[in-house]
């Protein structure tokens, strides 16, 4: 199967595992369920998921506890959209074309909405506790639960938005700037890669490859958002290019030039390859292709 | 020791534990740890970290892996308030005579500090696993921690805030009023009890009576609170009387009238003491005294 159709496939996988475990909508709260599934069913790559279940297979992962774990990532990624798009935020009224949830659903329920996702990504994830049969198992899952929840929060990418927000409109340095990227971006991805590798049983030091390679990405693919704002295509992008210069927004262009960031995504794309070289060379992983292929995707992506 | 000098004791060994597991104030992200600290640290009485906290010492818990989930319930209460704050949500400036959080950090960072106390508090909760040495250790945590998730989300609190921000102004019938107060206040309450049970070691028919005790005082709880909307004095509540009926607020006083609220307050709580008994006669649990002195000083409480 040629890349293109075995990307289609594993992304109508994961479109079916999130069908299977968003909430049914019902009760006195319905409408708490249905801004759930407008907001986690409004598209995107479905990146972090897969990533996720990628790295498990290449760790030799084959049940399907991966699978609450993939739901969970895609609900807390969708909680940090809803908030980042709030109006005391981005204050963003369209994400991928259709109307924000908060436009939707009223500000308040919009604020519940984004809560919820972040509840219910727990409870979900913590749902793999069911195939727990012994203690390496618990060990495993608690393991997986606790490296998300940091990725997540005030050390990940809480961190990350927290600075990002609060230096709005301010003149930031590279170490800030470097900081945002990591924990921002960062942080959930290098958390998709540890927890599959966690969960598949890998060793502490090929989950610390993991998180490197995560962090190599992020800083990539971010690096890649900023040249798509000046570069772009804005039917493409399916957003407005050039809002970073009319924000006033220090980017890594505007940083370090345009030169260097184009330079930066291949650098960190090599980086991220060779120790993905590395893993495969002392035997811990084995078919790497589909991965290469995703980070190919992801840094050549022209939306 | 009477009861005021022993409640005050506990109350400042949960002041402590607190401040053992706040995080640090450090980081390019420090103002989000400022306004965690900031809003945990407003004062509240610390109601469900202590009946959690009795609750496993009841059941003859004896070990510090209570505290973390003591912390981490504070914390995610806290959120609530937080959120519950805002100006899309309550729009309340002012909680317990103390600006509120996004009055003093601003709205964007007051979402961000409602994000991070919810995610942190799992965090923290999580911090039990380190205690955890076999698979029946294991077991008791994530049950624990689950329980938690649930009664925090939509099936719980955020179930009942749901159903309670988007019925304002409207009509609220008896099975819509009853199904708030169950969540938006019962479900902590519940969560709480349920936890220090469960951590203890307690079987499942324990753990069930110790949810509708929770359900009981939360029920009496939220009455008292509507009683108190009417009767109460302005300047001990330290917040206005009379604000339900301003703001033509369904409330228990308003659907039952003041009558059968007085009893049912009397009538939740006689029923919370009698579950109690029956867990003591089946020897279940020994010494209930100080639980059943807290239960009174909350549905006897003139704020």
């Amino acid at each position: 199967m040629d890349f293109k159709n075995r990307l289609e496939a594993e992304v109508s996988g994961i479109e079916t595992i999130l069908d299977k475990y968003l909430p049914q909508k019902e009760g006195y709260q319905q409408i708490i369920m249905e801004a759930m599934e407008y907001s986690v069913k409004a598209g995107g790559k479905r990146i972090r998921p897969l990533l996720m279940q990628e790295t498990y297979r290449m760790f030799g992962g084959k049940t399907v506890i991966i699978e609450p774990f993939m739901a969970a990532m895609e609900m807390l990624h969708t909680y940090s959209l809803v908030h980042d798009d709030l109006p005391a935020m981005d204050n963003d009224d369209y994400r991928r074309g259709r109307k924000t949830t908060h436009v939707v659903y009223g500000e308040a329920v919009g604020i519940l909405a984004g809560d919820a996702l972040l509840n219910y990504a727990y409870e979900t994830a913590a749902k793999a506790f069911d195939h727990a049969k012994n203690t390496k198992d618990y060990e495993k899952i608690s393991h997986a639960l606790r490296i998300f929840m940091k990725k997540a929060g005030i050390y990940g990418m809480i961190g990350g938005q927290t600075a990002d927000v609060t230096n709005e409109g301010k003149p930031v340095d590279k170490g800030m700037l470097d900081f945002i990227f990591r924990l921002k971006t960062g942080a959930l991805l290098e958390a998709s890669l540890m927890i599959g590798s966690v969960l598949a049983g890998a060793d502490e030091k090929s989950v610390s490859v993991m998180e490197q390679i995560g962090n190599c990405i992020g800083m990539a693919f971010q690096i890649q958002d900023d040249i798509l704002d000046v570069t772009g295509d804005e039917k493409e992008l399916g957003k407005p290019v050039l809002s970073d210069e009319k924000n006033h927004k220090t980017t890594y262009v505007t940083l370090y030039g345009m030169d260097k960031a184009v330079k930066d995504v291949e650098r960190y794309t090599e980086e991220a390859k060779e120790l993905l070289c590395g893993l495969k060379t002392g035997k811990k992983v084995e078919d790497t292709d589909f991965f290469e292929d995703i980070l190919q995707m992801l840094v050549h992506r022209n939306k």
